[in-house]
């Protein structure tokens, strides 16, 4: 083992198989020789019982690194862009349109730098990749990742090729190339990026961030677990709903609160984990409705392309603990989820992406259904952020009223305007 | 006076004249009925000393409100959605590239919740026309503004109704669209749109964010200056290049360091402060130039809209600033501001919109004519995100490769790749 990959102040101490157990050095592994399954970073507990307070937490950077005891590198100067601590905002006004009492949204679509989630898993895995050698580092993206590692292994100074799909929406694309990195647009879906990246890692000894590096990129998103807890004063959820793509996600949400528990930063509670997957691409939401313990891959086609993965690499862990937390999978269709963005922007001032209002979409579902308790304290995920899918609603929002620079030409326009609001209204009531 | 206007907790006293002095109760409106100068919020700075310190700031909210006795609201629960408090980066491939040495970059592209430093004045702006009464919010707005008032109303349930040039950047459109607002698209320019808009406030009894509640609006972007300074370690920077439209957030940048000095909260200090323009709008580069005290309007043609503002309100208290600090002010034309915001993507990971490329553009040109020393601690000002302005950049930044998915595909294409590279380079070496 390397000088680089351990220290003496790392609490995290090897990757292990969450299939067999079977131990591993933490390098650039990620499947488990034995028995094919992933692998995941353990960390030595006792260390972090007894040298993490909620106190040192505070004092830390106001970013994921304030974490950094139970992220998966060793470095004392990660690669902090300001990352993280993304509001976590009190929705009073969706909460009542949907008439539950205490609702919250955290809001990575204002994450830093590339405003999505991905920016705490690349953080991560850019720094750990550091650590191993790594000049080049890559990814199998639907977009937001391929955003957040370009611009990241921009700042870091880290050479970066990234694979997309080819049909990705425009603002991904730009929101790629704008930072200078080799983009490779493969003919085919997000399935395929992701197989053809399984062999080019194998030749090219490149830092794959979401294949090579899964193990480390994955932890960043346990912050997502510890922020909800430290912003909601030390105290965990009744309640999350997230969406389903890998499953990854709402796996490492769940294993961040466990932590907190397990370290003694939060009282020991049970939280209930549903999560929210488009029609479209629904292989988890399937699987749990018909009461299955596997995933059967399916063909995307929906308007949430983040969220399009067909054969999700944690759905059977997603799966797992959306039912031993007797939680709920749903799915959505595409119209839901043009309704999700336009309500969550209505109500709470806030403009997701597809997956957001996929999200959305499911949040009310649930809430019809009585799945979600009026009075539990319920957390939302929005993950991305809207100038990145404009496509998606574009031709549903309306369109301006176009006037003249003059008082009588909008005073005319302000009564149309009104005239039809009104009209709607009557439509509404007859 | 109505209770809602004074407490006994707020620290901000009156209106008054900039040009003559005049005091006003601090209502809704903003120009002195006796000379016609701008008004401008007053403090009780005796009672800020005495009350706030480092401490009680730290121990604030994680946003513009950790600074609520510097800002004119009565409430102690102001409209927090997380504005503020975005990150300081310390721009070191930035600096390197450009040959100084103490570069930072203030980001404003990832404010919250719509990605400008809108975001900070129209949440000052939004609290106080509640505490006044009003119950619809509106503005005139090159984009950025629309954005940030129409979601933030939306948050907090007033009625909003914008008014923007009707040849906006699509992003910016369709950023305002998605929470719901009236949007009135007038032909004409910023300036036109905003007269028009003079004339709608009178008529109305609407709180416009940027006519009749301008005064406590503009105080928002004092914040952008607090922040520096406490995310410095609580000390003033040397040099500061801000972009310049109306010439407001510069001075308010001004005066948030000066309050910090009066208050006992950092050392004295001179600050450099130097301002960017566009070419294509430049009234106030070209009085700099000139050596004159007053600005002559403009029609602005330039891509970068956002700071289009042709006839610009503070533009003389922006000029005599840059003056007597030993600042500058400079243009660059449209080729240069594509420039800048590739530049700064490519080396810093950050994706700025037309007035950031402006900044940088500008920050290029003083360093290369030696008017920024390489060892002052500089802070760049980037206050708006690339996604609302595809445009401006869509053709300048290549393509995709694009392959089928199979390992020999994405061989020949990294191949290629590199061998344009390499005539490229040859290209420069020869
Ligand atoms: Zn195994
Ligand atoms: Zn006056």
């Amino acid at each position: 083992m390397t000088q680089a990959t351990q220290s003496t102040t790392a609490t995290f101490k090897a990757l292990k198989c969450k299939e067999c157990g079977t131990e591993y050095e933490p390098k650039a592994t990620h499947v488990c020789e034995f028995c094919f399954g992933p692998l995941e970073v353990t960390y030595d507990y006792d260390a972090l019982r007894r040298t993490v307070t909620r106190e040192s937490i505070q004092k830390g950077p106001n970013s994921i690194w304030r974490y950094r005891p139970f992220l998966p590198v060793v470095t004392e100067t990660p690669i902090d862009v300001g990352t993280g601590m993304t509001p976590l905002v009190k929705a009073n006004r969706l909460a009542r349109r949907l008439g539950i009492k205490n609702l919250y949204i955290k809001n990575d679509a204002v994450n830093m730098p590339t405003l999505s989630f991905k920016d705490r898993v690349v953080s991560v895995a850019l720094t750990r990749a550091q650590e191993l050698g790594f000049t080049t580092v890559s990814c199998a993206s639907t977009g937001n990742l391929a955003n957040s590692t370009a611009a990241i292994a921009a700042h870091a100074g880290l050479d970066c090729c990234v694979f997309i799909p080819a049909d990705l929406e425009a603002g991904k694309v730009l929101g790629t190339l704008i930072y200078g990195p080799t983009v490779m647009a493969v003919q085919g879906n997000y399935d395929q990026v992701n197989r053809l990246c399984c062999e080019v890692a194998n030749t090219q000894g490149w830092g794959f961030v979401n294949i090579n590096l899964r193990p480390y990129y994955s932890e960043g998103s346990k912050t997502l677990g510890y922020e909800v807890a430290e912003q909601l004063g030390w105290q965990l959820p009744d309640h999350i709903v997230a969406p389903l793509a890998s499953g990854s996600l709402f796996t490492k949400i769940y294993k961040g609160f466990q932590e907190f528990i397990k370290v003694g930063l939060v009282d020991e509670k049970s939280v209930r984990f549903s999560g929210a997957q488009a029609e479209g691409c629904s292989p988890i939401a399937q699987a749990y409705r018909d009461g299955r313990d596997f995933v059967t891959p399916v063909k995307p086609n929906t308007i949430a392309k983040s969220i399009a993965i067909g054969n999700p690499a944690d759905g059977i862990y997603a799966l797992e603990i959306a039912k031993k937390t007797n939680g709920s999978i749903e799915s959505v269709n595409d119209a839901e989820i043009v309704d999700g963005i336009k309500l969550l922007a209505e109500t709470e001032g806030i403009f997701t992406e597809t997956a957001g209002g996929t999200t959305v979409a499911v949040l009310k579902k649930l809430v019809e259904a009585g799945k979600i308790d009026p009075s539990e304290t319920t957390v939302v995920y929005i993950t991305g952020n809207g100038l990145k899918t404009q496509e998606a609603v574009q031709g549903y929002i309306g369109e301006p009223l176009t006037i003249e620079a003059k008082l009588d030409s909008f005073e005319r326009a302000l009564e149309r305007s009104r005239t039809l609001e009104r009209l709607d209204w009557q439509q509404v009531l007859v």
